[in-house]
């Protein structure tokens, strides 16, 4: 089983990818083969709709690493309610083809109270491309004085939350995909 | 009254600026000044949850454009059931300062039947920031046979929904900021 | 200027109710005439599609009543991530003839964590009807702790929300439909 | 396996439940036991928030039936761009101990064009009580020229899609209950 990771924030010292890291590496602890495409590393265009660019090598490493994976973690920041533009053109950038019938967690990282706006909209991108978006969803409010030094999260709830999360995503692409 | 449209599409040839294109004619034609930001043409970068990009002048030009406006125009191609990336990361790239007490109309343009799962997040999105968008909003389904050769909207009913739609913002923006 | 609050719980010591109380009380004080529905105190029918219920003479009351507003105040507890069937059945004995053009503001009550999926959707159920919802809405997470004995809300900023809430409710009604 | 289907309409001619006899029928003939959840032949209460109801003996019925379920079917007439209060109702009635890990699939019944709204505010809400909503949903637009005097859907391409709407249904309440 192979769970693909990616957040949707370029900031350097980002929550989004200290939740994605996280959560990738319970389900790593669970037996899966994890991998994350770090966007800050990846050099991608803006979506023109279309789904060649040829200049832009990484769009096809995109497209071929999400094809095989059995499973996505999206991890976002939450700007003004509702998932950051850098997710959604990355998903924008593949298609049916990639991510149909993938099982997909979803994360989102807020600065103040915690929501569901993004995990929301999330959740019916997904299901438009016809992925399985598990019931589990994370939502981290106030990200600022969440983590801790060594970068773990400081809320036991929270923790053991991203332990289900993990779980349910492991499960559930078993079920779902047969594989295992 | 200035009214600023900016389509999330970057094609050239491309229905969402057709749309956005008919849609400010209509609001110019009631007699406020009109200012389309065509995102092709400028040059913007990914948003990292900053606000300041000195390398990308155009992103001082977006905010400062749309901060001066009464009104905006928000037209987006519905990619995976939700705005285009390249739509959202614009928003992220402005905040409070640019888009609260806007009024605002929104369109979506789609290859398939019309829905409205674009025009929700955007209406959330917009709320988030604490614009004012319109009840009236345009959904154009299968566009690629919605326009003729002039580029005007063939189906009667759907173009008066657009005139309605300019009327509305037109009228509220007068009567929300006190502009005429 | 007249404003109208329902409130989409039937219980008896009801967090919704006193919410809602709070916020109408403020809209009083600036100035607006108040009503308040209350659902417990009314014999309403479930919603079969149609309009009218002979049986039920308080269907016309609401109806009556509602029309003749120029603003409303919904407050819904959340129950499963949505506002309460009982509120969205009192919104279907309605339509667009009591509906649309009227100003609304939105509340939400949760036991948990707040969130906005129930304000999401009464924001896209009341645009659906041409509703002008205002960009404040108040949700209040674990309403069991919210308030103190004389139902006052405790937290000062969400109460200062509220006061925000109200004038904005009362400015814009103002501003939309010309009274006042 | 047993599916459960609930439609929510209460009028005597109505698509929804048309649209639901032809779902919960595709379905049987893949093999799952079917019941269908008549709410114009139950006599249910407006939620107050509780869960016990002794004097609507249906309220146990309803429970329990879904609780004995492996997957639910839940149609809906959209009213106001939004489910029924009549289904969110049935819903309120019930909780995670009726509705968690069950496996769900979703219609929507519009007069007007298709849209996705109640299918939306559906899924939101599916999963907040931890439901498995499959990805496959079905909106008729234009009901009332949807089907024929036999009440088979007109629309061959409509009628290919619930087809696999019930397949995915089975095939995934399969895969995720292990039941067969």
């Amino acid at each position: 089983m192979k769970i693909v990771g990616i957040a949707g924030s370029l900031r350097n010292e980002s929550y989004t990818h200290k939740a994605l890291g996280i959560a990738v590496q319970r389900v790593a602890a669970l037996g899966a083969e994890v991998e994350i495409l770090d966007l800050r590393k990846m050099k991608l265009p803006f979506c023109d709709g279309g789904d060649e660019f040829p200049e832009y090598p990484d769009v096809k490493k995109l497209q071929e690493t999400v094809k095989q994976a059995d499973g996505l973690i999206l991890a976002t920041p939450e700007y003004h309610g509702g998932m950051s533009g850098v997710l959604k053109n990355v998903l924008d950038l593949m298609s049916f083809e990639e991510l149909s019938d993938k099982v997909v967690g979803n994360i989102s990282i807020l600065g103040g109270q915690s929501n569901s706006n993004s995990l929301n909209q999330m959740r019916i991108v997904m299901r438009w491309v016809h992925a399985w978006v598990i019931p589990e969803q994370i939502a981290i409010g106030q990200a600022w004085k969440a983590f801790d030094k060594e970068g773990k999260l400081l809320d036991a709830k929270l923790s053991e939350r991203v332990d289900k999360f993990a779980q349910s995503l492991v499960e559930n692409t078993k079920k779902l995909r047969g594989v295992g």
